[in-house]
């Protein structure tokens, strides 16, 4: 299976009207950026801070988290995990750069941001009764729903532990932002649930939920770095728009995925957010577009609702709402979406006066957001 | 009913064996201080800004936190509710005076342990499966576990925001110090889920795993008023030591409360803890101890833990398992220990340096902690 979301990939060049190369997405020399070594470099700097953290957990919360990181299998055997795509510390890494102070100045930024990211899907997975994240049980499912509550709150303790240790006063700034975008994420998942039960959710509440869920700590991680590295908070709050727009991009992609995504790649079922009756963007723009298909699929959508055996569907009834998305326009104006808030993100990103070479790499990182398949 | 854990209340004078009056606990002028107004004092200035706190989350989060807090019921109407005893945010208040600054000062302290505490018993009622507190049903089975989890969360965030918008240095270290104690917190829930899947659990391990869940938190109350005041490093630690036994000593009076306490005044069942098998001080105590009663008390509960119908049995078989548990020595052993971590934390007490007023007051509080009924 071919994915192609968005289109022809922004770094395979097309051709011109007059014949001549040009990229699809406007990027400051994308073409010198490797973003492979730069999730890698994330990965490197990161782990061993995030594993030193997560050993100071006492038995048997250290294991649980072990497990959840992927570091583990459910015996207790050493694993080779998929952590997952490490954007988030990458960015933290640039964000301190972007300031003009080392990569590892970021990194208790980015174990902090990571140690946030991983008690919210510890929590959600739990509330939301999701089996399977990266390709393995989820941890409610394997050790149970209260060591999934209370590593959750272990690992979100760690965070705040992490940061304000370093003793500065930007190591407090840092953590008050890390507890903003904290907040947003839980008012994201309680958005999240209360749409669960309701017929309609209009896009611009299907917006607001995934800036909260995804975009807010994606904008502290490129603040979080930059912050303690000493910059003032209009550079950082610069920062975060950026990130916030890569975020709600990032979510949009995601949301793409997690319809049309090849399973192999995402490590989720087929159909993955239809089979749990998400209200993902494609779906709420395909609700609120009009028209034939819009119509037959809001009909279909509310007898799903009511329906008892919703479980046993079979591939071609899922198959069959998602081509009445797509006909109805969800999965264009999604993807429209996604290279709407790219680009907010990259205008933003011109705002803050930094050095070339991380503003290219910070850009890069947007276009690897947009075009990635997993 | 009449209850006396301890003997004689310590602010009932004893007559000495010389025919002179002699009080049981030693304190600095104990008649001097009116504990109530103190407590008072703590719920007035605080509850505001814990509400206006509250106020902050979103819909329904916000509802269901004030159903946790008593301030409305079930159905959403007004309710005079039983807020607990706010031993924490009297301390808290007490703490900044210790340090020379004024109550007003230890206000956003009082309100940050608070909502740490609170946050802890959301998620463990939930973890536990404890369906009632003080005298209502607990959020997860009025709300949902989901409310629960979520709400849990953002109390603990909020606490952390409430604390950090102060934006001073000192505000950082009271957060360090809260965290520090909330890790403890979620390190003695850990404790407390694994002892109930062991048999045998040591007089040790109990005190451990109470320090930890009770004594850190008080501990941090006693500490944070001070930090916000400018205090140092040490005089902090000292008043964490004082705290941190005074945590015991309550744990210890709670411990005998759950099993011999009036549900009238504890808002419990009879018996409380020996329904839920809690290995708490005395039944620890009383197993450790030896003899018959000791003996056989063991077999019980360890048939106990094996049974079917132990959710049916009568009132008989609590009392018949509460009295060897008196037997064996476990409930004055219990008494006992309230005392002794009373005495030490009174000895910490008298290695700061505070306005003699603010000394008698914490003193007081220390009485108070061993002699209440609820």
């Amino acid at each position: 299976m071919t994915l192609d979301l968005l289109g022809p990939s922004p770094h395979e060049p097309r051709t011109g009207i007059r014949g001549e190369t040009v990229p699809t997405v406007p990027s400051a020399e994308p073409a010198a950026v490797d973003v492979t070594a730069l999730l890698e470099r994330g990965r490197t700097l990161a782990t061993p801070v995030l594993r030193s953290a997560v050993d100071r957990l006492a038995p048997p919360m250290d294991t649980v988290a072990a497990y959840h990181f992927g570091w583990i299998d459910a015996d207790g055997n050493p694993a080779v995990g998929d952590g997952g795509k490490a954007v988030r510390p990458a960015l933290a890494l640039l964000s301190a750069e972007a300031a003009g102070a080392t990569p590892e100045t970021g990194v208790p930024g980015a174990v902090a941001v990571e140690l946030v990211h991983n008690f919210s899907l510890l929590h959600d997975d739990l509330m939301d009764g999701d089996e399977q994240r990266r390709h393995r049980d989820t941890v409610w499912k394997v050790h149970g729903p209260a060591q999934a509550i209370l590593v959750g709150d272990a690992l979100f303790a760690l965070a705040n532990e992490i940061l304000l240790e370093l003793g500065t006063v930007e190591a407090g700034r840092a953590t008050r932002r890390l507890t903003t975008a904290t907040r947003a994420l839980i008012d994201g998942q309680a958005q999240d649930i209360s749409y669960e039960h309701r017929e309609r959710v209009t896009v611009e509440e299907c917006l607001e939920m995934e800036g909260n869920k995804t975009g807010a700590l994606l904008a502290c991680a490129v603040s979080i770095g930059a912050v303690l590295g000493g910059a003032d908070d209009a550079t950082a709050d610069t920062l975060e728009r950026y990130g916030y727009h890569l975020g709600l991009a990032f979510q949009a992609v995601d949301d793409l995925l997690g319809i049309w995504g090849d399973p192999e790649a995402t490590g989720k079922q087929t159909w993955s957010d239809l089979r749990q009756r998400k209200k993902s963007l494609p779906v709420v723009a395909a609700l609120a577009a009009g028209g034939p298909a819009s119509e037959r699929l809001g009909e279909l959508l509310a007898a799903d609702a009511k329906s008892n055996d919703f479980d046993s569907f079979s591939e071609a009834e899922f198959a069959a709402r998602a081509a009445l998305i797509e006909e109805a326009g969800g999965r264009e104006w999604t993807a429209e979406e996604a290279r709407r808030q790219h680009a907010v993100a990259i205008e933003a990103l011109d705002e803050v006066q930094m050095p070339d070479q991380v503003r290219a790499q910070l850009s890069a990182l947007a276009d690897f957001v947009v075009v990635r398949k997993r």
